[in-house]
């Protein structure tokens, strides 16, 4: 028979999160700066009261347990509210990511079947175009208080403030089991149609539990947290449940990530960290070099979504503030890892430190990686041995919503990244499996070649894409913006590489461009490149 | 209809906690002080084959699932195996506090039901005492290899060392619901028989992830953790599961926790957070001080278990160690709150943040409290109003073992100590309820009298406990002893206490003693005072 503990049970629920920091933390400050333009400050308690009108204004319109409700929103308090006013009652807040073409965000919003669909002003013209043909919404509620409704608009709306209005704040949330359903969000399907993820509350509470230990994002109650990624890419990363879960003030940049609003907001408000992809960074890094403004409360970055150029993080650093590295997707919810210094680290050699430092980092705990051949038989941890790397654990997808088979292979997931880990479990991404360039059967690294590129003074951005070559399969050709001013030649690009990688990696051509083409996740979108520069 | 995630689903257990360990942190080291005397060093690969090797041992003498293995034993890498080989395989390690009385130590594992018990050499004596009277007991294993165990000995022994060198280190860990029993400790029983709390693989797992966060132990893999607290007092706080979760190397102190013993161990292996009882500390700091020698690695010292009187965290202060004050009990796993600096804390007075440091700090993310008046109706957290702490959360006790009844009074563990929680959550023990002193109708603090008596400079060890008095009831007395070569006096003492607090809070008597009764536990045992003092 089987004995079991007898410790109090509770659910992980996501409402749980948000009333204990409401007790506990009841006068920290959530900051926004709002699409009206000007900055909004109230406290976790102010959100907690907020998050429980959001509710029973759910729970009056007929949305019940497991409904999607949608929202197309920037981060701000009111998006914070709907993460948990919805989550709260057992629905399921349905994050879409604005930047897709609107035929995806049709697709996405008839594919969850969303019934209300929250938005910000901002978002007003693309709601119009799309609403006719999202056939399951029920409800469109713009994010502003009655009087900023726009006239004339061809679909009927409600404000997001009469009715919350409506509402007292007191309201006891309910219980229910921790496996329901709580948060989703789609990929951003550059390859097929988006695909979405179902998060739980158990997922989403024990990766918040495990993304604020110090060898994560390391949040105290101490800390203020600006999360630059988008409330919209993956739960910005599960910060606005890790900064409530520890009481961290949150600083919530709304849609100007430009590195003058961004630096002026973080020096205003204190900011000691952040996070968010590598493109948002680059501005800003230019921007605090440029006028020479320090940002002297910022310690720490986080930078994922994409790989961390090297001189990205020596640029933040020579700024005094320190570049970690994480790595994850939307069906890893997706933290998986974080680049902290192992233990010996301050002993290493200055080089050795820069080679972890470029790394990926390991992986939180709960989360479990391995590498694979094509025979899927795992790789030694080698540091030297590249596969496709696997993952599982406590917030790995299972299955995307509405599929019914499961993404798993032997109950792990295959993450499409071609990656080593070394002999302390340090993750080295060194490609996508689709950017991974074959060359006369093995393969070269699109990610190194990058980096080399970027390093050098007169590169603005860059690209390194296979092109079909008759006798190799595929050779590296560049595509590279220059800086204002540059004139660099392609044989001046090629020479930089002397030297610096094998004679067999060096690119065969390099492409001038006037910028490269992204994707709706501000990734550069090589799919497009490889049509236009991939064949000979 | 319920709407799931679809994420992975895996058991919280603690196998996978060893397992991770030994995957991403295979070469940090597990340091122990064995009971030989000499320093043991292995790592968390080598304490995961060791575990799966007893495990298997467990297996194939018929030990199943519930049934309970006892330990009497020191903090070591053979106890951290047993930790994790017995709970792996669905049994329950029952930790046995050697320092109770031997008719208490019976009853506990006549209690517990105990199939196995595994002991350290030191507790030889102890178990030929006790062996006959434990009637469930199958096999005494004492923790040597086979030429260490002893000749002529009453009872059929076994040897730990060949014991598990029958088994390869190959094994899979069984997998099973995370509600499962994982470990059993007994509550020391200063008033009736010892309660056994009974801990699940999941109150466990998710205390660790909560004690590892930076404003509670703030533990990572660059940190080197000495539980000093003994792996029989509530799991040592969580430390053998915590220290693993985040790869913290682990330095296990054996028996000998003497000043010089730790001082010299924690500066050899480079201790930089330690965790123990007030009585340990201030052992510990007066070596230190009486020596001259640093402990330059050593950041923090979290003392729990009792009231960490502000002299010690003084001293603690002066030798560049922060005293971290935490409070918990057997019933909440043990971690309830730790005293962290919360936001703003750097621009406090200093009198204010003396104030802040003397608490016991706030609830760790999972834990909930509250203070109750006589009638359970909550009372303000104003850092003023005291009643009864009452707790619940994720590794509460719901129930004892073997017990029908539940153990909470409307859902709430009620603590049976008396405390205040202020506007920002920062609880203050203020009494044990039963230690508390009833003047006149109003309360005096026991503990409160003892902070400005163990302050004078004469005096090495005080009590408060209430006498009777026809009058007010009962009436403040202190029980002292003087340190060496002092020779205060009742009248020098008293006058001590002019001006430090209200005059009707004024001890009535003094009284000298050679030296002060302890519980098994380290806490002084008031009870035996009363008996003896109380009465006038």
């Amino acid at each position: 028979m089987e004995l079991l503990g007898q410790m109090m049970h509770f659910p992980m629920l996501l409402s749980s999160i948000i009333q204990a920091a409401a007790r506990q933390y009841s006068d920290v400050d959530i900051v926004s700066r709002r699409v009206e333009g000007d900055i909004h400050r109230y406290n976790y308690e102010d959100c907690h009261v907020r998050s429980k009108q959001v509710a029973q204004v759910l729970i009056k319109r007929g949305i019940g347990s497991g409904d999607r409700v949608g929202t197309l929103a920037w981060n701000g308090y009111r998006h914070m509210e709907l993460y948990y006013g919805v989550s709260g009652i057992g629905a399921v807040c349905h994050t879409i990511n604005p930047r897709l073409f609107p035929e995806q965000i049709e697709y996405i919003i008839n594919h969850g079947e969303d019934r209300y669909v929250f938005f910000d002003a901002t978002f007003a013209t693309l709601v119009e175009q799309i609403a006719p043909k999202c056939r399951n919404v029920e409800k469109w509620v713009m994010l502003c208080s009655e009087d900023a409704l726009p006239r004339d608009f061809s679909v009927p709306l409600e404000s997001y403030e009469s009715l919350i209005a409506q509402h007292a704040p007191d309201f006891a949330w309910p219980s229910f089991g921790e496996e329901r359903a709580a948060m989703l969000c789609y990929t951003s399907g550059t390859t097929g149609d988006p695909k979405g993820v179902l998060y739980s509350h158990r997922s989403l509470t024990l990766m918040a539990y495990a993304s604020a230990l110090p060898d994560a994002l390391c949040l105290s109650t101490r800390d203020t947290v600006a999360p630059v990624v988008p409330m919209f890419h993956v739960n910005a990363w599960g910060i606005p449940f890790s900064a409530p879960l520890v009481g961290a003030k949150l600083v919530l940049p709304g849609a100007k990530l430009d590195g003058e609003s961004l630096s002026t907001l973080f020096a205003e408000e204190g900011v000691t960290m952040s996070a968010g992809v590598p493109t948002v960074w680059l501005a800003f890094v230019e921007h605090l070099a440029r006028t020479g403004r320090p940002c002297s409360t910022l310690q720490r970055v986080i930078v994922g979504g994409a790989a961390c150029p090297p001189s990205l993080a020596a640029s933040f650093k020579k700024l005094g503030i320190r570049a970690v590295h994480g790595w994850g997707m939307t069906e890893t919810s997706p933290l998986g890892t974080v680049c902290t210094p192992s233990r010996g680290y301050g002993e290493k050699a200055p080089e050795e430190q820069l080679l972890t430092d470029s790394k990926q980092g390991r992986a939180v705990p709960g989360i479990e990686l391995k590498t694979v051949g094509p025979d899927g038989a795992e790789l030694p941890r080698d540091g030297r041995t590249s596969g496709e790397l696997m993952v599982r654990g406590h917030w790995v997808v299972e299955r995307y919503f509405g599929a019914s088979a499961s993404a798993l292979s032997d109950g792990w997931f295959a993450t499409g990244d071609v990656a080593t880990i070394d002999e302390d479990g340090f993750l080295h991404i060194t490609d996508r499996s689709k950017d991974v360039i074959k060359s006369g059967g093995e393969w070269i690294s699109s990610i190194a070649l990058e980096n080399i590129a970027i390093s050098h003074p007169e590169i603005e951005a860059v690209a390194c894409i296979g092109r079909a070559h008759p006798k190799w399969d595929e050779r590296p050709i560049l595509i590279a913006v220059r800086k204002d001013g540059s004139s660099i030649s392609v044989e001046q690009l090629l020479e930089f590489f002397a030297g610096k990688v094998a004679k067999w990696w060096l690119p065969d051509d390099v492409r001038f461009v006037e910028s490269l083409p992204f994707t709706a996740t501000g990734k550069v979108n090589k799919l497009t490149l490889r049509q236009q520069f991939g064949h000979r």
